[in-house]
């Protein structure tokens, strides 16, 4: 797993160099930067701003393809330690109003890691089957297995955000879930999952600019839905329940990250480094041989 | 969906006359050139061998390279037509013994398109649910949905393969399977799913030099299994299965195609090829908008 076909710049560890100069556009860890911090209001946040990193877009882009490398690399470590009994894997939440990028997350930074080790989901509207069940049912049952990478586009946060906008529970009913959720999350670190949760935020006019892209270009029909418009007219609603769902899930074990997204560049390179930190963090080494194998290379030479 | 991170190489349709170029180095189409066809005994396949293709590995990277635009574009077509009501969708089989190559074809040919469109699903021993079904149960329950790209890393095939070759069951319940599988195929593909299946032949001295490798390589413990030097010990009855598999289950709907894999540039071109076929054998446009463009706009320009 240590790259992808035939790019040669992603194949070889990068300069050690030009990789520390990259590095230095940020002022801190990415994780540190962009982790929610009580006091921050999403309301009055700058989404065409990139904070903690002071390069541009080219800078952003050469960093991306150099940490490429090192993101596949530890991929295929826990992959295997999940093949040798180990109990880690990483789960990526990707909350974000519609046009916010969280496909694009998904193309650009989750598809630089081998597709045998993502177990990718996008949470719509819950089937007659899901609805049965509570809103954690389906969640519970996309989790990652040990040794990958789960990626959530969307997730069990819809029931404190599009729940709430659309009044499809009672209040004390939402406002229950914060607990819950916490409750979860707590279970599932514990049970070996880092958890990194990314909140991506798009202005107003930026979403208007990409809805209205949708509608010139008949190629992306497709992914225009009248009912967007719904949402964008309780756009301010969202930024309250978006807010209030900062302030009381972002916990220890399962902290929120803020991402301005109106630069696709900024978002796609921030995820990128959040993601590599959350496997660094696993500081996982290649798993042991659990044969002898001396006596395997001799049987092997016999045949 | 039209293409990967940053790396502008795959953004743009390459040059039209570079690209024919490449192409050319196929003397039919690799589907034509691949597929197997009757009296060719795998028994005596050349397995370091390029049918069809008189290139390079540098002319064959560069097409996958030049290619991948354009698999990437189909497949959200793909996709987008499965979004918009379409029944259509992809199904790649790989076969093919310990070290053939199956992962490496994911990693780097699945890897080309984007992680949201595909299902891939690997198939080991089955589990003690999965055991407790009938064998095409697990097979049914994996099969992509409309708009997707499915991928079997192995598949209903260890019926006839392994559960042959380690006398798992009677040979009239296994051979009874080859009917059975096609019967399978047929109402499959008539669901609209275009079935590519490839059979991923390494000769038996790469085989060793591969294990050998998993040996040698600390971080490579892990992909070893002292097991696979038992299959190893099988390897003519397997290629036997393999021989009387392709002669009992190449149907018209769903054929087998036979790639030497000994040169992993040359199985990684050929599968890149074959599913390109596929997509463009449904030759899809965009879906048209289910509603008022002209209506959307207005109301978008009124918020």
């Amino acid at each position: 797993m240590s790259g992808r076909h035939s790019k040669q710049d992603l194949e070889r560890t990068p300069d050690d160099d030009i990789l520390r100069k990259l590095e230095g556009h940020w002022d801190k860890s990415p994780t540190r930067a962009l982790r929610w911090r009580k006091k921050v209001d999403v309301r009055e946040l700058d989404c065409n701003g990139t904070p903690g990193w002071d390069g541009d877009r080219d800078d952003a882009e050469r960093l991306v393809a150099a940490h490429a490398f090192e993101l596949a690399q530890l991929q295929e470590r826990l992959f295997a330690h999940g093949r040798s009994g180990g109990s880690r894997s990483v789960l990526l939440v990707l909350q974000g109003l519609d046009t916010a990028g969280k496909g694009g997350i998904v193309r650009h930074v989750v598809g630089l890691v081998d597709p045998q080790g993502v177990q990718h989901r996008a949470f719509g509207v819950p089937t007659a089957e899901e609805a049965s069940h509570g809103y954690l049912w389906r969640i519970r049952n996309a989790l990652p297995r040990p040794g990958y990478i789960g990626v959530f586009d969307r997730s069990h946060y819809e029931q404190v955000l599009v729940v709430r906008v659309d009044g499809l529970e009672p209040e004390e009913t939402w406002r229950a879930h914060y607990e819950e959720i916490n409750a979860f999350e707590a279970e599932v670190a514990a049970a070996g999952t880092v958890i990194v949760k990314v909140a991506l935020l798009v202005s107003r006019d930026e979403q208007k600019a990409r809805l209205r892209e949708r509608l010139d270009r008949p190629e992306k029909h497709w992914k225009y839905n009248p009912g967007d418009l719904a949402a964008r007219a309780r756009f301010g609603d969202y930024l309250d329940a978006y807010q209030e769902m900062l302030e009381q899930t972002s916990t220890d074990v399962a902290a929120w990250h803020v991402v301005p997204a109106d630069r696709k560049w900024f978002a796609r390179l921030a995820v990128t480094e959040l993601l590599l930190d959350a496997l660094r963090s696993l500081d996982l080494g290649w798993p042991p041989a659990d044969f002898d194998v001396a006596e395997q290379r001799r049987l092997l030479d016999e045949t």
